[in-house]
């Protein structure tokens, strides 16, 4: 791949190289940064917006603090291409998000500049206040042994005001702020995470950075004075600083919380942000909130001009911005989840859905369009909005909740006490089920089977096409009697034809897809995995083995009837999931032990999940293969299995 | 069981009747609640500080709004005893807790009263603003309809300022300022929630609630005047409103929050309750957060003047309030863990100790007099407790989690995401795993082994006994190339000798306790259901019918050699756990598979679990019991698997 061929970059691989330059020279540092990284996602893809509004603030982030001995921990990472740039990653940049390239987010084993993995949101205080603890003992310790006092590391967290809505973030908050242990939270404030921001908290950061435009450095260092009590600011006394206060009513809610806070400061401006983070860097006192108002998409005109200022994007044209999306063979799960969402309610007002922040990522805002009442978006807050959900359920609504699956992680207990165990009528729809591809090991959908499984009164359904997701969305519409749950894959359907409407299955029901005459082996598939079974049964085939095949659709309740008489006729049985191991082929281990049906020996069960690793990012098909999920993989375990396979008699692939 | 003879409650079965009494009756109602509840616990055991506290706000909270119409959401729900003697259930009050008796928290299933149940904190503001949420559609749907607009009921949450401390409250209070639906939260502020609070909330509070005492009649109702614009109060104009919070200062948070701040009350006197909840309730603005200042334990001199103002109790005299602590046989495992941990502190001082403001139960409490710099406790916030730990091992440190199972339901993503996935050396210390008796269902650790073995990385080790919790803290401190967890159940030991040190053991080894001679059965055990084991083998044994008896120890990594060798050298297997299916059984069960140990039907696998449905409180020997995991129902299941059953011969029990 193309590089921009020279570059004031060049020879910038290590931070401190930065931290010689004069000041001077660091816009023209971040203009090239911007130049780099606006080219190198033109031909990767992957999260654009969010990086461009950070250029100023990295360059001037590792320009004052010796990082890497300093730690910089970005919340969910994906606004890191200028830090990977300026880390000694820029050689890779136009691998980020490509097999065996660099991560799209923030990767501890991918530099000694990453403190701290991310990709969910939300972790960056706890994660930094972890580390600023450790210093404080590490000091303490030290001073305790008359040992020199190590050098004060610098513990800083960039989050940005999406973030912010989680109760995670709060938590460290209100833990950092008892401690008094120093720590820097940079609040990057661009009013957007992927979608616009909602609630209370939103509003309020709008007042905050409204309340007087932008702070001069005359104005900031006032409120740094009170930070820095031998320094020139003294002068700003307690008279003056509150009545600051009053004027502005700047940082109350973070000051009641025990941070000093600091800002807006246009996060822009490299003439107001470097001196004050030298001044915050140079504080004594405990946490810090540093606001900074920045503009998400900046300096790249077609994604200023952007509504979702290109938060992510396919490969582009570099001159005209215009997106290079690839013309899908079919529609997309999500969008045909949010089509058959809004036809159940357009014929039940009861219906209602709940996003936690991705209206667009799984398809209610196409709900929203149509059932702008009936939509919630609660924020990046997966806890609340379950129980939010419980709370409408009992009241008799019919809420869906639709949070990926990796997502759901975070409400885990709400679904276990709030829900499941009142048995109440909630929907979850978990996107992103499986492997997801470019966003790599952090966003696969891979527990939620052996989560959600383990739980009583708890129904889980998958999907083996689009067809099926349509009369699953109808299933949870019918299910009135307590909680079930969905699962689809990331991307797009198989291309089957879609019913004109849903039609809702019989709880615990799968079916049977072909069942040949003579047939030896059984592929017993849950979710979209089926269509693999399918070639691979015709692998087989094609060497005299007759294969059925047949779909699950429940991981719980299972098919029991179903699965015994399944066991009972084959002489290998092989289960298959797009999820980990404790999730669909326990569940029917543990009914065919329960039932006696291993104890002759007359089949041989296998189950094949996704490898107790977590796997790099790669194309899903890549990432199945390399898990034995394809047809190549599913015939391996197949011939493995057969008993003529130790006799060394069977001829295949 | 007694019943205090005639009482005013006499006839208050249902809240309607409440509501006809005269105002000045109410504080005599509040006197006999609270006298029926001190003679109810001290027969029952259970939490008495936490409800009388709340008695007076009970009372005044059922005379003024229209329950069960209106909806109570009691967070946690420990304080409900006055709630259940107001709402039917004073004639079961002396079965609290008891089996078969009225649960410990509040319960759907339980009453009409209980819109929500609870245990898990914090839990209570998602949930009324669900239903405040669903009351609004309930009424636009109705005027869209042209109907008759339906009554519109109150919903409100009442929530310790402990339960504050958790992101979830957040999560929902910036959900419902945004909203602006109706919405009463209750700030229940007895400056405690089990253990004294922690967290800069608290010290908010704190400020708040010194402001100016207690506010009141005159003063509350000038705050009041900004919600009632035609009402008496208006001449409570806009300037000296505006003089009034800058004067106070107060609930300035929860202003910005989109809340309207009333208070602080004196949530004991009924003369200013009972007005301030009645201009709360005629309001038609948006949420409001009404601020109550109680005294945990109040009105029962012994809780009044006891540190912990009697959160849970045994039976005790009321008296004198001494409790009847029953003598312990063993020490409980909390205790071992506590003192084995602060050995390894002794010895290393990177090791750290983290609680979710829960010292006292996990053994943190020994901890922190032990170690108070290296003693941690975040507040009810279990997610950011599990990434500080896992900022403080990227930084060398030794933390160890230590939260109940059921709790770290609630850190689930952060499990997963911050520490598993980056291979963090975090040490999580599963108290109260398995089941736990009088707290039911929703204290049950269950699910932990199913939610932990899938993923990649973790160890998980479990106790069989006191003297293996010893060894295994060790082998957490000694394991620091990543996660480890360690679950152990409540209660009491088994009585064993407890090792002068603990030894690190071999990660992934089990160990054989028991192997006879020609042994037909082998009892694979993880965890304290060993004793059971080896009692079910005495009885098998007594039948002729040799058993071999293997504790697991771990579940992840298997020790593959040691349950492979036991599966081909056994007619039966039994694996037994104090979790739900997809944990150790689903783990042996996708071994034995993938092996082919069960392809020839040498072997019949049986997996004991806990049952699939959330069994009400009880013994925990009895729930073990019911669900087959004691020594009788073992053996039933061994006596079900041998093959002679079948035919009838086998003799026993």
């Amino acid at each position: 791949m193309s590089r921009i061929e020279t570059s004031i970059l060049d020879g910038l691989d290590e931070t401190s190289a930065l931290r010689a330059l004069p000041e001077s020279q660091l816009q023209a540092v971040a203009d090239a940064v911007r130049q780099e990284m606006i080219d190198a996602v033109s031909v990767t893809g992957g999260h654009l917006g969010s990086g461009l509004g950070v250029v100023e603030l990295t360059v001037a982030l590792h320009h004052v603090f010796e990082t890497p001995d300093d730690r910089i921990v970005w919340d969910v990472g994906h606004q890191a291409y200028p830090h990977k740039i300026l880390t000694g990653r820029r050689d890779r940049i136009r691998t980020l998000r490509q097999p065996g390239g660099l991560s799209g987010f923030t990767k501890r084993s991918e530099s000694v500049y990453d403190p701290f993995g991310a990709a969910h949101s939300s972790t960056s205080i706890s994660a930094a206040l972890g580390m600023a603890v450790a210093r404080d003992l590490d000091e303490a310790s030290a001073k305790a042994k008359g040992a020199p006092a190590p050098r004060r590391r610098n513990m800083i967290a960039v989050i940005g005001d999406g973030s912010m809505s989680a109760g995670m973030a709060y938590e460290a908050m209100n833990n950092a702020g008892a401690l008094h242990s120093r720590l820097i939270v940079i609040l990057n404030d661009n009013d957007m995470s992927i979608a616009p921001p909602v609630g209370a908290m939103s509003a309020y950061f709008a007042r905050l950075a409204s309340g007087g435009t932008y702070r001069g450095l005359r104005e900031t260092a006032k409120q740094l004075g009170k930070l820095l009590p031998k320094a020139i600011y003294q002068r700003a006394a307690a008279a003056e600083e509150y009545a600051r206060s009053l004027v502005v009513g700047g940082g109350t809610m973070f000051e009641e919380m025990g941070f000093h806070y600091v800002g807006p400061v246009d996060g822009h401006n490299l003439d107001h942000l470097l001196p004050i983070l030298k001044n915050v860097r140079d504080s004594d006192q405990g946490p810090i909130l540093l606001h900074v108002v920045t503009q998400k998409g900046k300096g790249y005109a077609p994604a200023e001009a952007s509504a979702d200022r290109y938060h992510g994007v396919v490969k582009f044209d570099v001159l005209s911005g215009v997106q290079a999306k690839a013309k899908p063979n079919a529609p997309a799960y999500t969008r045909i989840f949010g089509e058959s969402l809004i036809k159940a309610a357009d014929a039940d007002d009861k219906v209602v859905a709940i996003t936690a922040a991705m209206p667009g990522g799984t398809g209610i805002d196409l709900f929203g369009k149509a059932h702008p009442d009936r939509t919630f978006d609660v924020g990046i807050a997966e806890q609340h909005a379950v129980t939010f959900a419980g709370g409408l359920a009992t009241e008799g609504y019919k809420p869906f909740v639709a949070i990926y699956s990796t997502f759901l992680q975070r409400a885990y207990d709400q679904v276990v006490h709030d829900v499941a165990l009142q048995n109440l009528a909630v929907r979850f729809c978990l996107d992103r089920a499986g492997l997801v591809g470019a966003d790599g090991a952090t966003h696969a959908g891979a527990f939620d089977l052996a989560y959600l499984c383990c739980l009583p009164n708890m129904v889980v359904m998958a999907a083996s096409d689009e067809a099926e997701l349509v009369h699953m969305v109808a299933t949870q519409h019918a299910h009135d009697s307590g909680p079930i749950a969905l699962r689809y894959p990331r991307g797009e359907g198989v291309g089957v034809d879609l019913p004109e409407r849903g039609v809702p299955l019989p709880i615990g029901k799968g079916r049977i897809v072909k069942r040949p005459e003579g047939a030896r082996v059984a592929l017993l598939s849950l979710g979209t995995r089926l269509s693999e079974a399918l070639k691979a049964a015709d692998l087989l085939e094609t060497a005299g083995i007759a294969v059925s095949v047949a779909d699950a659709r429940f991981a719980k309740p299972l098919d029991e009837a179903m699965i015994l008489d399944l066991a009972a006729s084959h002489e290998v049985l092989v289960t298959l999931e797009e999820g980990s191991v404790g999730g669909f082929g326990a569940m029917v281990l543990h009914l065919l032990s329960e039932k006696g049906a291993l104890d002759t020996g007359r089949v041989r069960v296998r189950t094949l999940t996704l490898p107790d690793t977590y796997q790099d990012h790669n194309s899903p098909e890549a990432m199945y293969a390399e898990a034995g999920l394809d047809a190549d993989g599913i015939v391996r375990t197949v011939q493995a299995a057969l008993p003529e396979q130790k006799a060394g008699r069977l001829r295949l692939a």
